[in-house]
This record gives structure tokens, C-alpha cells and sequence, in this order.
């Protein structure tokens, strides 16, 4: 269950109304990178997790928390810097005071210009945000990914925490108010936090590589196709060992060639590295048994009904339960 | 700001896994009438009354709150009822396990059925809810509205409201699950408990028709055109006094005959009404100056900045101050 | 079956071009609140209401019909503010006109300065109406409501309506030309007629509280849940009697603990009702048996084929039959 | 204007009650090759014809309010073929109906797989027809285009009719009912007589190609890469002449080699063609000029405002005045 | 297999930065009408002509794959115009730069103005292309087209030339850059190369018309519906022969009569044709059986498994005797 | 420049044709996790770095290319396993085949049960891919992500591989075909590859994190706001030092009174870091200069034109001045 405050989780300000980097500022509420995703997909990630890893459930139902928190923050933001917009819209009667409002601009023809920066917000929204992003996109749950796997989830939240750390960065370019510099720094610093957060929660499942279940073919995993050809470089990914696996890579210079004599890689050897067809298969089956097991012994009901929450002391004791072998310590 | 407790709002139960209904379910998980839906559009338009109407703005983020706390109920449920799924999908490596698990069925086939009810739930989210609506298509931001006017967004929610509790009464058809019935009937109670505070709220400003502040031109909002000829039936929608502006209706038989007569409608006159022209202009300029005053004396900045929120105590003591006049009496 | 005749509705004119307007206008053309949205939404509507409702049905064709027209008038207008862009388009070989003509805006400068307005007049659509609206997203489907129910669709009608005022409303703002403004207060009362003919139809089915059949839980029917802690205000959505039903609203003031002690509301008690569990049982089998019957009695086929319309004399015979009961009076 | 009457343009019947086919039949309803489509794009066209190209207008109006008729067949008939489903759905308290309808199918075990098939039909619509395709993606605008040009727009159509065509063919596979066949053979064959109309609309304007207005550069118009290597052959697209301009294909056998040599084809030259970059020019501002007068002239304004339609005996004359040159002859 | 090589297939340069042509040159790399369409659907299309028409697999796959470095083409011409913008991102600590950058533009504010014309190219994407078009629309699988049959899917693509052409023509009235617009003309060329192409490929198939197997019922085919009235004309879209059957276009006057008249058309004869009820069936069966055959030939699997390529000096073998018949002639 | 070979990278095949795991693994083809996605984000990503960084230019188009060829692939799989369907579909005139062809499947019934499972593949393509995901939802960019900075876009392409790989996981439990599970199986393996590939590019790039310029706020980059109360959890995402920043964890176990006592967290004050403000301005502007400079460097012109390719010898002679500190070595 939510709960709200109607204190903001930071005390956001703007100097004054500026209904362009309004328009900017959209990015990050409604963007594919900003602040609803972050909630959504951490919020959506978490039911999979509520029986089986119920401290990564807490983890991401606190971040996904925050997250609503600072959508909150961005929206109030959006709104100060529309302030006059709406009032200005209910003057629908009388024109005479598009002459003197609106932070000095005097003329309809200003008025008609801000209009033209971002429509929505004179025409639909009437002053007030618009869950888009700073084309005028309406969000879409596309932007939102979950997988049902601790080791992909995790890398999917790390690479979206970035995302959005770097438009936070870009913001700052477009503003000279330092009340909402002030803001943006404080939710990018935020994205920093959380990033890190996901990338302990990933550590913590081992082995976590590669992402999912199965190990790669060791006859595919360590090669390297030229596709491209023309001013060719070397680096990690071509040369030396592979970083997680180890193993050496392979540089096939001409794929066509290479593709026609292995008739279509079917006859394609490994190279460079130790693993075999026997290793991967039973790295495969223990690995299986082992997370079909976390899972199965979680969620399935012993007899009769499935339920979610368990309500006064039994909760208490339950959360004690649980906790052994999955969290380090229990915090209340 | 947002709490998160992990009780659910309402003790979600189910008595055995069922992928199908689960598909169903997802078209108020993610659906254009579902409870993100609803969170968002309240929540979105709460932004614009903070300031100018505070206590809609506590009953906005009240219902905005509760369905988030809505949403999380059925995306529990939802999650219990693909109860199998993930486990079965960590067996990589062993098929074996297929032909005992799944609620009794046995073979493959019966697997690979299931898989088609909704490709998403065993390819992509491993199980867990995604956030579509049941025929798997992204929820978006184009199903929220807010257009900043209170006269506009109550009747834009009571709609919403009504849409999501006839969805969830469609939605008891077709399951026999008794404890998923039980919160599926919570839920669609609670619609038309909203519903009715919406319809509080939108009472409580006057006048609140037309929506928005200009009113009509006399000569057009009274007018019937019978477009669609043949089997032509009367109802209180084109004989008598129209409801809200208790203006009597004029039947066009003949709209294309009308539309040559009046050049386009140019030369149409006023009928059946007592308003004017002048009465008009006067109403127009009487409400356009009383909302505008209202808005822009609660957003318009005196000196310097913006803000949105108070902390400590001064924030009850405007409060206190605030709900002179807007709210019928203070509640703490 | 449509027909089409080459005048217009309403004599649209407009003083002279103005690309910059024709992108704002795009809002009704194209947009989640326009005119294509009411058209297709009365349309679809009335489809299910062909058999049981045929009065409602010659209604909701009427209006669909006349929003169609509708929808010409804005595209026309929207035309005719792009007067100029199409010739000046095809003027490919030679740049020279560039100097003289849009309105007397001399530079190349300008011009490309006018594409950037909306590019998709320039680039795409050779200066003529795009179905966006006016940031670009083209007409989604996803904007038309419908459920099959009246109680639920005459109220999306009238918050459509409600919707659509506004936006005509706000885009009066943007624009000096007396004959573009003549128009949009033409289009702009009839939403307003619109909405009282929908509520005229609402309030002929009777009861339409709740929407839908199933009657609501007289447990959670008039309960408020205070989700958002401080500067609580008090209205008619949380204390008095509900609107509706009359029921008293009772203010949960600590929602985390009644949902504790009340083991996740399944030990909620009713309070401040008159409604008991065999009332609402009761209830619910007459409304359903007498809906389904209407329902059943006017569409299931006796014998034999299913059909929608019948040609000749036979059909002005059907009509006089059917509006018996459905329609106050019959009119032809 | 638009007008409607209920009789249907086609005498659409069906059999018996079919959900399945239903869905199926949407694909013409909501899809992108479907009737609104077609409706659609030839009605957003017609916009930018009417004035310069008043031929063009009256075919295209003629055209797309047949569409709109079309749909309005296809969507009866899939309301026809949904029978039952409303008045099932109505039957909200009581489940004791399932065993004796929906065409004999007794269990809900088979009402639930029939919402399965689609569930928007027994979730959302109840039992009308849904604006989306046939696996419920919602009509997007993104399907309909027009360039503002006869000799893209033309073309653009008769690729319409030719998909449109093709999926009635592919429906008539998958339903067994006669009367349902019928239509579709209707539909199916009117898509063909559409066509044929667009194409002569295409060959009455001349030149038609290369669409718009600019020539091909001579050095380009007639090279063919042979970018995809093996299994090579040879055609009309790559021998002899090419077939509007009749210049000679010029195979470009190793185009990696050609485009080192020919500095990345600035230093191509031009073969097999007598056209010379003098005549490319001459062309293009002759056909610009023609192109741009025609527009123009119809266009801009002579001295005040800008109107779309006259009323009364005006419109007559100034129909036949507009008719000289455009039209063959004129009809009344 | 695809390879690459990193030299453009044409030389793009451009002059200076200019990221408001940047903006509008997206609309040919992510519009509905660009590069990445054209390349995709050739592609799409391409797979089912593989086995039964691999000289049009030939022709589709030589055109996407030149399509597809058509795109790289308008990328990085795009990626030049937005030079200095990544560079500038960067300076995220030090403002200082902003007074000296970006083509001598001095000010903050321009700074600001430069990211309101597309805040993705400065916010979201560092200054390099977006995949979206000209108004900020991301790419969209629904632009592509494809029937499974040549005589369809040719006209669709010889109707993408025609817009895409046609674009490219637009465009090169909004840059000055001559570099720029040598690049759009090299485009632009192309588009009217491939429209021939494809136009050959048409003809190759014979008969091509109606597009599919169905022929068209003679009763509905040239029969033409004056559904739009007023001004009407004449052309030889509604008298004379229709073009490609040479049956009499028969023009309804007034179509509501007409329809009640022949019960909705089911007494409807065919006139002015020869054509048949016995002639079509023959016609459909003879059509049918040569199609099906031609297909099914060569995609049903002889004896076990489904193979796509084959390597080494087989597939050499293989593709001589394919082309008898298919092919005019075979190129190596 | 792209090149195309007519055989496939990898020997796919099908053992027989199955519309069902056609319709599973669409997902892959037009997904948001799919070959597409990744060869387009890839493709996209490499514009910006071409000037810059060449051997991240060489490496993305390497990987874009082979997923190109991947694309492919996937598609001729589907297309494989779609063997029948477009034969089946010319046989429009005469049904009797139906009894005998599919696979052995007779009845009409089991036909429309096969459409039913994607009509798509029966009524639109005709029997080859769709660019949809398994459940028909069009391919979107809004799908692909780069933010023009390598810190970032490599853990963009970290997760993106991540997903891919669990995908065709989950893919091989819903076929049987051995056949089949070879390609998954390879395909699979790749996305491990491409992993580590840009692992070792994102370590290449030194420093990482944060991701992009601008140092965190070390007032809140090491508080962990306990925003979901009941069963917590401790972990290294709460506790001990973060993994990036070696700051130590700072709980805050009541966020709604800290907020409170901080004014709105404006008083927070930094703890368990040893960085400063001081430190955060230095290594901003030190990481700001430098990372500009790189960009700056190579990709502002330096006289003149701006151009993307070299051809003939020259681009030789580029690329090893080029390779100097940025590629560990040369490969040709």
C-alpha cells in the first residue's frame, strides 16, 4: 500500500516561471529515460520478487518508492515554471491583460510564440505537466523492461540509471536558475545512488554471468566477426581474453569465406578456451536445478490458496523467516 | 512524497495459478481504463491545484494514492496467478519437470499452449505482470487527461471511474475463483466510491456548465440537425427544455436545405432561449475575471522564488490559512 | 450509408494565412480531444445500439454525423491557413518567388524559420492537414471509448464533449483573425449542445447508478481513505451523504492501521448505509435480467439469418414498430 | 457535409453469431490497410485539391464517403457476427445462462476461451465492434499519407486499394458463412474499381513521372548496384531499357570497387541515357513553373479573405466556371 | 549475410554545422517515408520471394541492402550538421565555452533556442541522429508493408519511391549548403531508379491485374457512386472504359435511391462488361491452380528438413538451374 | 556502405514447419529485445563516435553488421517455419486442398485455428515475418537507446545483450525442433560475445563512473532512503561501502522526518565520504576539459567542409594516423 506527504522529498524551488525549459524539463517526467520509467520498471520488477528474494523486493520497492517521489519533484518543478499559464488561460473573456503578464512579455504575438514552444501546455494541459517527453511523446510502458531474472533486471536498471544521470547532466546546460540547478543536481545525484544499489544487489547473486541460465556454446562464445571492414582496430574486445569468461578472443578477418567453409558454422571448432560441450551442459543442469529451486520452493502453494501479504504480528515473523540465507542481516 | 508499506491495501488472494485469467486481468493492470490509468490522470492533475485549490488537491492525491496502492493489488494478484511460470522457466537445462508441474497438465503441447495466451508472460517478463493491457498492447500517456480546469478534469474522472468499474464487473464473468471475485468486487466498489467524490467536487464549483468559463453562442447550442435520416426518433435530447441551460431544442430536418438558406449558418438566429449576445459577453467577462483572480492569487509569485512545499510547522500554519473559503471546514 | 455535399456546415473563412495557427488548429483535427475522436467514438458507440436502443442510435448518428462535418470544417480551415505553402512547394527549380510571397516575408530565412513551426506541412503533407495534433502524434485509436454500455458511454460522451469545449476555448486565444474565431465559437457550442443531448439520453435509462449492473459493496461504498497526510480538507467527498446513494461518507484517517486490524479490509464492516449484502444481491438480479433482456430480446435472431438493414417500404414500417416504449415520440 | 441514412450501402447479412471471424474481419475495420484508412486518406487529400483541382476533389469526396460507407458494412457485420455477447455480458448476476447460449457451447470453460480469442470484445467493447486490427493494435494515423501532389498521392491510393484488395481475398479463406462471403466479394471487388479510378486520375495529369517536379539526375537514373552477391539475375529492373524514362540499365557489378574509383560517385558520369544535366534543368523549371501557376491561381487570395464553399445559386455558376479545362465535360 | 565496408556509397559532405536542417532531414532517416522504411520493407518482403522467386529476391535484397546505405548516408550527413553539439555537451562543468562555439552564435540564449528546434539532438541523443522524423515521431514498424504477394507488393513499394522521391524534393528547398544538396539529389535520383525497377518487376508478372488471385465480381466493378454532391465532374474515372479491364464506367447518380431500389444492392446486374459470373470463376481457378503451384513448388518440403542457403560451390549449382525460366538471363 | 551474401552467417534450418514457434519467435525478429533493436542501436550509436572514437566506430559497426545478419537469419526461420502458408493462401479459389495439405492438419476448423494464432502471418504478409513482436505490437524505435556517450551506451548495450540472451533462453523451452534449438542455441551464444565485447569497451574508457561528466553530490550519493516499511533487508545496496565509490551506506530510516528536519533535505549534510564539494568542482572541470577536447579535436572542422569518408589510398593513410593512442594496435 502507498502512503503520501504532501511535503515534496525535496524542497524544490524555482526563481521564476519559464515555460521552455518547462518544455525541456518534460524529458525527464514523461521521457523514456526519466522518472515514471525508473518508477515503473522497478515497481513492475518487484512483484516477481516479493516470494523468492524478499530482500530484493524491499530493495526495489524502496527505490521504485523514491522514484515516484522524484516524478513528484519534476512535476512541481514543471508546474512553478508554467506559473501564470493557467491563470492567463482563464482570462478567456478579455484580452487586455496579455499586455502586462507573463514575466514582462508584452505583446500577443510573445504570447503566441510560447504557445508554439510546446502546445500541450496552452492548449490541452491548461498550465499543468503532460506525461510526454520534450518532443511531445506520450509515455509508453515500451520504455520499461523487466525480466523475471535478478541478473538481467539488475543490468537493465544499472544501464537505465545511467541514462538518466546523463540527461539530468544535459539539463543543466539549458537553465541559469539556480534554484532548479539545485534540484536537478540533487535527482541526478540520486541516479549515481541507485546505480550503485543495483549493481550490489547483482553482485550478490553468484554466479550472475552470463545473464539467465544457460552457458554459451563454447564454439561461438570467444569469436570475433570483422564485419566491418576498412580502418580496423584492436582492442579488449578482439584481442586478449575475454573479460568475464576468460577466454581467448578469435578474430575471423573474412566471415564470408569462413562462413562458406564451415558450411554455414555448423563445422565451426572452439578455440582459446577450456570449456567444453561436457562443462557447459553440466554447468547448465546444477545451475538450473539450483535457481528453479529458490523459486519453486517460494512460490508454490503448499495447500490451497496463494496470498501476498500477511497482516499484524504474523508479518513480523514471517520477515524474520525469511530473511535467513537471503539477507546478510535483518534491519527493523 | 510517497510511502510504501508492504501489507496490500486489500488481502489478495488466489486459489490456484490460472495464466489465462491472468491475461484478462492485465487490462486493468496496463489497460486505458485500468488503475495506472486512473493514478496517473489524478495525480497529474492534482499539480495544477495545489496552489488554487488545495483541498482538491488533498482529494486527488487521497484517490491518486489509493490507486497506486490499487494497482499494486492487481499486479499481486496477477503475479499469483502465473504462480509456476518463472520456477518452470529456470529449468533450462531439464525438461523433465514438464510433465509434472502447471496445475496437472502434462505434456509440452499443453505448455506451449499456454505460452500462446500470452507470449509475454513466458518470453519477456518471465512470469511476472507487464504492463499492457490484455491484448498486449504498451500502456501510454494518451489515455490520461487533464485539460487544468476543474469543470473539465471531474467529468474526464467520473468517466474514468465509470469505464474501470464496468471492466472489472465484465471481468467476474469470466473467472470462478471465489477469493479472486472477492477483491475483484472491492475493486469495482471502490470506482463508484470515487465516482461519487468526484461528482462532490465537481458540485462544489459554480457554476460548473459549460465547462470552462465562455458560454455558448445562443444561437447554435440549442440547434438539433437530423444528419442521419430515416427510423428518426425523439427523446429529451432534441424535444423540450436541454437539461443544463433549460433552453428549448430546435429540430433542423433539413440540414443541408438549412445550411444553403442561412449561408453556412451565418444568418442563423437564436430561438428558444432568453439569452443574448449581451448576456453573454457580460457572463463571459464576470467568470473569466473570477477564475483568473483565483488562480493567479494563489500562484503568482509576490517576491523571488517559487516554492512548493513547506517544512515543520509552518506548513500547518498555511494551511490553516489556506482553506479559508475553498474547504468547508479543516480536518487534522 | 454517408452522403456528402460540397458545402460546408458552417461558412469557414478565414482573413489570411497563418501556418503558425493551422499547427495549433491541428489540436481538433488530429488530436486526442478533436473532431475525429468524437466522430469515431459516437460512431463505434453506436454500432451495439443499432437493435436494442434504436433511438439512442439515431442519435449517436446524428451527432457522429455532424462531428464528421465538423471534422471538414477544421480541415478546410487549417487549408486555408495554409494558403501558399503548396504553390510556393512546388516552385521546385527556382528560388527567386522566395522573396515575395507568404505574406510578404522576404527571406529564405523565414521560410525555413516557418517549416520548423511544423516540418510535417513542409516536408510531408505539401501544406495540407496532417491527422496529428498539434505536437505532431498522429491519431490513435486508442483516444475512442466505448463500452458497450449506455450508463458508461453517455458519460465518456459528455466528458468528450467537456474536453473538446476547452481546447476551442483555449485556441480562441492564439489567434486575431475575427473569421477563424467566428468559427471556433461556432464549433465550440456545439460541444456544449452536445454534451446536454448525451445527458438527456443518460438520464432516459434509468437507473444508471451505478454504471453497469452490478450494484457496489455497502462495505466500501462510502468509505474515504485519507492516502495523502497533511493540510487535510474536508468537502462533499468525504463527509456529508454521498451524492448518489445517499450514503454517509466515513473517513478512514490512518489507512495503514485499519487495514491491519481489519486483516486487509476483509473484516470491513458497512457503516452509514442502508444497503445489506441481500439488497445489493437482489438488486443485482433484476437490473441483469432485466438488461439482458432488452438486450437479448432485440438482437438474437429468431430464425435464420441475422441482418442489419431492410430497403423499401418495409423499413419506415420496422421503425414505427420499434419506437414503441424506446422513444417518446416518433417523428418523420 | 456529411449525411448519413440508416439503410447500408450493401445488404450486409450474416448466418449465425461467429467471435472468431469477428476478430479476423477487424483487421478491415481498425486495420492499416482497412476501410478507415482508405476513408481517411483519400478525405485528408481532398483538402489540398480543392480549390486547384476541383475534378480531383469530387472524385476523391465521391471515393471516401464510399469508404466511410464500407466501414460502416464492416463494422455491422462484425457487430452481426459479435450477437450474444452484449446481452451475455448484461447477465451480470446470474451464470446459470452460460449453459444455453453462445450457439450451443454449453461450459464457461468455452466462454472464457472465446474471450480469450479476443478479450477487448468481452472486456472493454461488450460485444461492439473495436477500432484496432486483428491482433488489436489501435488505428494509428501513421497509416494514411498524402504529399499534397496528384502524382504521389494517386499512386499512394492505388497501392491502398491494391492491399485492401488482397486482405478480403485472404478473409474469404477463413469463414464458411455464405451471406458473410457475399460482402466480402462486395467490398473486395470495389477495391478493384477504386483502383482503376485512380489511375486515371493519374494518367489525366501528364507528366506523371518522375513523381513531383524535379528530374533525376542523368548520371544516377539508370545505374543498378549489384549490392547482394550470388545467385545474380537478370530482369526488366536491370537490362535494356528502363521503363518510364527508357534509358539503358547500367549494372554496377562490384559497387565497393566503383565507389573507390568514382570518389564515392562525385566522378560518375552518365551512360545509356541522352538526357544532360541542360535538360534536367530546363525541365525542371518549366514543369515548376506550369505546377506552381496552377496552384497559385486557385489559391491565393485575390484581395480578402479566404473561403471554402458559396451557398446557393453562386455555388452552381461557379462550378461551371472551374470546370473548363479540368473536367472532360460536366454532369448535374 | 551482411557486411560493410566504412566508405559512404556517396561522397557526403556538408558545409557548416546547421542543426535546424538537422531536425528536418530525420524525417528520411526515421520518417514514415525515409531510408530505414524503404530499406526494411524491401527486406521483409524479400523473404518470401526466396524459393519461389529468387530472381525477385535478387531485385529486393540488391535494392534494401542499397537503402540501407542510403540510410548511413543521410545519418551521416545528419551527424556532420550536428557537429560541435556532442563537444558542447561535454563542457558540462564550464560554461565559459558557450560564448564561442557553435558557428559564432554568442549567447546562452541561442544555446537554449538551438535545443528548443529538437530537444532529443541536446538532451537525449549528444548530438547524433535520432531515430524518429522531422517532428520527433520514433520509427514505427507499421510504416512497413508487405502481402506476401509481387502484385501487391510492388505497387506498395513503387508507391514509397514516390514519396520518398518526392521528400528529398521538398527538403532541397530548405538548406543553402550546395554540398547538402548534391547529396539529397543523389537520394532523391535513386528513388526514381528504383521506381523503375520495381515497375519491371510488375510488368514481369503477368497478369497482374486485379492484384492477387480473385477476379472482381462484374456486377460491382465499373460501376462508379456520385456520393459527393454538388460540382460534380467528369473523367475517365466515371465514363468511358475503365483502364485496366476496358469494362464502361456506369455512374449512379443517386446512390440512396439506387441501394433501396436493388434491397442494398442485391439485385444489382452487371452492365457494360463482358465479363461474366462464369468467365470470373474460370478465371480465379485457372489463376489459383498457376500461383499455387508456383509456390508451393518450390517451398514444400521434398523429404525432411527445411534448409534456406547452401554453401561452397553448391550454392553455384543451385542458382543456375533456378534461374530457367525465372530469369531472363544469368549474370556472374 | 552495406554489402549482402546471399548465405546466411549461420546454417539455419526447420525440421517443419510450426506457425505456433513462428508466432514465439517474432519476438526476436520485431521485438523490443530483438536482433533489430540491437542492430539499430548499435548502428546509431556508432555515427556519433566515427570522428572521435574510430575503434568504438569499428567495433559498433562489426556488431551492428552482425546483427544485421542475425536479423536475417531469425527471419528465415520464420519464414522457413511458415512453409505452406502463402501456397495454401493462392489457393483462393478452390478449397478442397484444404483437406489435405498443413502438415496433415484436415479440417477448415484447424485452419482458422492456425490463423487465429496470428492472423498477421494469414490475413497481411501473407505467410512471411511480421516486424512485430509475439504479440503483434509494431517495431519501435522507441526501442533503441544511445545518449552519445560511451560511459553510457555501453551499459545500454550491456543490458541490451543481456535480455536478448534470456530471451532466446526462455525461446528453447517452446520447440521441439531440433533443428531450431541449433540456431537459438547459436544465436544465444552471440549475445554473450557481444557482452564482453562492450565490457571491455566501457573499461577501455577510463574514468566510467559516474556515467557521463559531472561528479555526484556526495551530500547524497551514499543515503539509502528506506522508503518501503516492513520485512527490510540489509545488503551491500544499504550497508558497507558503496561498490563504485567506496562511500559507506547512510541509512535513513524515517525519510518523511528527515526530510522534514532538513528542509526539504537543502540542510543535509555529507557523511562516510571523504569527497568535497571542492573535490566535485575539480574533477568536473578536469574530466569536463578532457573529454571535450577529445570530441573537439576530431571532429570540428578545421577548414571548410566537413566530410564522413575517404576514398582510395588516402583512407588508409587516415586510419593509422588515427589508430594512435586510441586502438591498442592496427589490424589490416
Amino acid at each position: 500500500m502507498f502512503h503520501h506527504v504532501k511535503e515534496l522529498q525535496f524542497n524544490a524551488r524555482v526563481s521564476k516561471p519559464d515555460p521552455r525549459f518547462a518544455r525541456l524539463l518534460l524529458e525527464q517526467f514523461g521521457g523514456p529515460n526519466g522518472e515514471l520509467k525508473a518508477a515503473m520498471q522497478y515497481f513492475v520488477q518487484a512483484f516477481g520478487c516479493r516470494k523468492p528474494y524478499p530482500d530484493k523486493y524491499d530493495m526495489l520497492m524502496d527505490i521504485a518508492t523514491e522514484e515516484f517521489s522524484h516524478l513528484e519533484i519534476v512535476g512541481a518543478t514543471i508546474q512553478m515554471l508554467l506559473t501564470g499559464v493557467n491563470g492567463e488561460l482563464k482570462n478567456a473573456a478579455d484580452e487586455s491583460d496579455l499586455m502586462k503578464t507573463l514575466d514582462g512579455k508584452a505583446a500577443k504575438e510573445d504570447y503566441i510564440h510560447d504557445a508554439l514552444v510546446n502546445p500541450h501546455f496552452f492548449l490541452v494541459s491548461g498550465g499543468t505537466p503532460t506525461l510526454t517527453d520534450s518532443n511531445g511523446n506520450p509515455w509508453s510502458a515500451a520504455y520499461i523492461m523487466g525480466m523475471g531474472d535478478l541478473t538481467v533486471d539488475m543490468r537493465l536498471n544499472m544501464a537505465a540509471e545511467s541514462t538518466a544521470k546523463l540527461v539530468y547532466e544535459n539539463l543543466m546546460k539549458f537553465t541559469d536558475d539556480p534554484l532548479v540547478k539545485e534540484s536537478l543536481r540533487y535527482l541526478m545525484t540520486r541516479e549515481v545512488a541507485h546505480f550503485q544499489m543495483f549493481q550490489a544487489a547483482l553482485d550478490s547473486v553468484q554466479p550472475n554471468f552470463p545473464p539467465g541460465i544457460l552457458q554459451s556454446d563454447p564454439r561461438f562464445s570467444n569469436k570475433y566477426f570483422n564485419m566491418s571492414k576498412g580502418e580496423d582496430f584492436k582492442g579488449g574486445w578482439n584481442e586478449g581474453p575475454s573479460i568475464e569468461m576468460g577466454e581467448e578472443w578469435q578474430v575471423i578477418e573474412d566471415p564470408l569465406q569462413h562462413v562458406i567453409e564451415t558450411d554455414g558454422l555448423l563445422k565451426e571448432v572452439a578455440e582459446g578456451t577450456d570449456r567444453t560441450e561436457q562443462s557447459v551442459q553440466r554447468d547448465n543442469r546444477a545451475l538450473s536445478k539450483e535457481r528453479k529451486g529458490e523459486v519453486d520452493k517460494a512460490t508454490l502453494p503448499m495447500n490451497g490458496e496463494i496470498s501476498w501479504s500477511t497482516y499484524g504480528s504474523e508479518s513480523e515473523e514471517m520477515a524474520d523467516t525469511k530473511s535467513n540465507g537471503k539477507a546478510n542481516s535483518k534491519n527493523k
